[in-house]
């Protein structure tokens, strides 16, 4: 070890040059402390001098549970490896904490930008003041699936007003009139923009309440769809794929069938939609667009931190009608024509 | 901002204490490379006044895309949050130099441990120096599936040879004799406890190839599926519930029919194995115990550098007996008993 080197890290420890040399080389009679000081700062040095990786890009995700997160966090990986950039990957557990935590950790790794797939910048309400922080380091935001006013950022989102009028049409379609919506938190941008869409289009004013919100669990679902059922709906539009299958299980729950008494439609079409039984009828995300253009965007050149830019872009998602969703039981008792023309796989 | 940190941005900069006020109060007229150099400093200075976290643990898998890896980072994730432990996760794209640079990272990032699911300590040949690199810098390695004789570290791996011995008596009970297994990249230990395992139960100097090495994905299952097959077996040990449901597809894209004509298992239980149709059967890895073993091991003492220790922690599966396999057509046939004695869901 060259001699400059020793007298790097003794300055950075505190230590003498031969007490770095005596705990490189494994010598006896060391305090513990005084090992780990040495440690420390060779472990330091040794590493700025590997030097930041130009472009490493943190993602941040809910948790990796929901499969959809997983593949969030799989697909942006993929478009940042083929643009040369290197990944590195945080959930958010519980709350703004881990979601402040996981941005000092990317800034510590001199990330040059920060995706966030359904953060904090999808709450109504609460604290971001740690994404101002990123911008003002200069660093480019990309936020998934949320959009706040009072945020600078490219903001890329599914549409989910128009997700709800592809649901609802296709109901409608098959002869369905009670159709219920259950959704997880609402106090966040997607599930207002869901329960908007909904309204317009669904007459809420009767007695039945028609929109449940629980979580977007398998068991959030099993537990939204029995409250629907009791509500007397026909079909449930879920919030998310895991969600519909656990509504599946709680119409079965009550002696039903899906899809002869009831019509489930997820929402994601994560890899497995296709496999479950039966199949399920869902509302694609068009994840490959997005996480194109949320690359694009992160690896964009540095945001210009006095004056950050806001984009908004919303992104169509696409009908997948499969199996969990089947004419309305009185369209088939009338003989009333159910029209056929949205896309089957 | 206080006078002394100007001066140390400056120093790190090297730049006037003029300069970096000028930059940090968003002035006009400073060149972009001396903006960039400024904003540098501030930013290393001040996360390292935030300080390393104590107990941060990097996860790798190597991709978030089969939920098992998914299902791995989560629970991992978890059980360090239940201990107070935060997680970084990386994933390692194509190649051992994914793999070293996601370990720079988290030497970057001052981690106590280490856990990698399915790294390159679970093949046969080829580098592990950046692991060794790790142990010496006194960070605690947790290895899942694989080991390595050759290097320290808590190896925690699934019981490949009792998962074999499970599957197949599991299907010899339910009057199977051809049965064959498919598997990914045979160079890996836990391929090679699963070969050398079924190659002590059948009788493989038979003319037929029983084992047919693909990969561990759908497409993978798929071929393996035709192929084994075309040799004749009336059941097929796949070597993950993602190859499985490829195998069920193989099996169906010839005509035949899982479970009447062709039994298959799976091996993870993924979380939607019980929801494809048919439900898999197949063999659980018991995530949440070898997740423990592996959160206790990478928050245990630091290793000591010097003598790093070597431990091996075999954890036996389940067979979790679903709809996916049944009676062989030819024990249907003759009408010979088939015992259950399988625990069924």
């Amino acid at each position: 070890m060259a001699r400059t080197r020793l007298k790097d890290i003794a300055q950075r420890a505190g230590v003498s040059e031969s007490t770095v040399s005596r705990v490189l080389n494994h010598r006896e009679g060391i305090a513990e402390d005084t090992q780990r000081l040495v440690r420390e700062a060779a472990r330091a040095l040794s590493h700025h001098a590997v030097g930041d990786e130009d472009d490493l890009v943190g993602v941040l995700v809910p948790d990796l549970e929901n499969p959809i997160f997983s593949q969030w966090a799989d697909r942006l990986e993929a478009d940042l490896f083929q643009r040369d950039a290197a990944t590195i990957i945080a959930t958010r557990p519980r709350g703004t904490k881990g979601e402040q935590h996981a941005f000092h950790r990317f800034l510590r790794l001199g990330v040059r930008g920060v995706v966030v797939v359904s953060g904090f910048h999808a709450q109504q309400h609460g604290p971001v003041a740690h994404y101002r922080e990123l911008l003002g380091e200069g660093i480019n935001l990309a936020l998934i699936n949320g959009v706040r006013e009072d945020l600078a950022g490219t903001f890329i989102s599914t549409d989910d007003v128009a997700a709800i009028e592809l649901a609802v049409g296709h109901l409608q379609d098959l002869g369905h009139s009670q159709i219920g919506l259950a959704l997880g938190d609402e106090h966040t941008w997607p599930v207002r923009q869901k329960v908007r869409a909904f309204e317009r289009l669904i007459d809420v004013s009767t007695a039945a309440r028609t929109i449940a919100y629980t979580d977007f669990s398998y068991a959030g679902g099993y537990e939204a769809a029995r409250e629907l059922l009791r509500q007397g709906m026909s079909a449930i539009i879920c919030g998310s794929d895991v969600m519909a299958t656990g509504a599946i299980a709680g119409v079965r729950s009550l002696g039903k069938d899906v899809p002869r008494d009831v019509s489930v439609v997820g929402f994601d079409d994560v890899s497995w939609a296709r496999l479950t039984s039966p199949a399920l009828t869902t509302l694609r995300q068009d994840v490959p667009q997005m996480s194109r253009a949320a690359v694009q965007a992160v690896l964009a050149s540095p945001v210009d931190s006095r004056r950050p830019e806001r984009t908004e872009l919303l992104v169509p998602p696409q009908l997948v009608a499969r199996e969990s969703t089947g004419a309305s039981a009185s369209s088939r008792r009338t003989g009333s024509p159910v029209s056929a023309d949205t896309m089957r796989e």
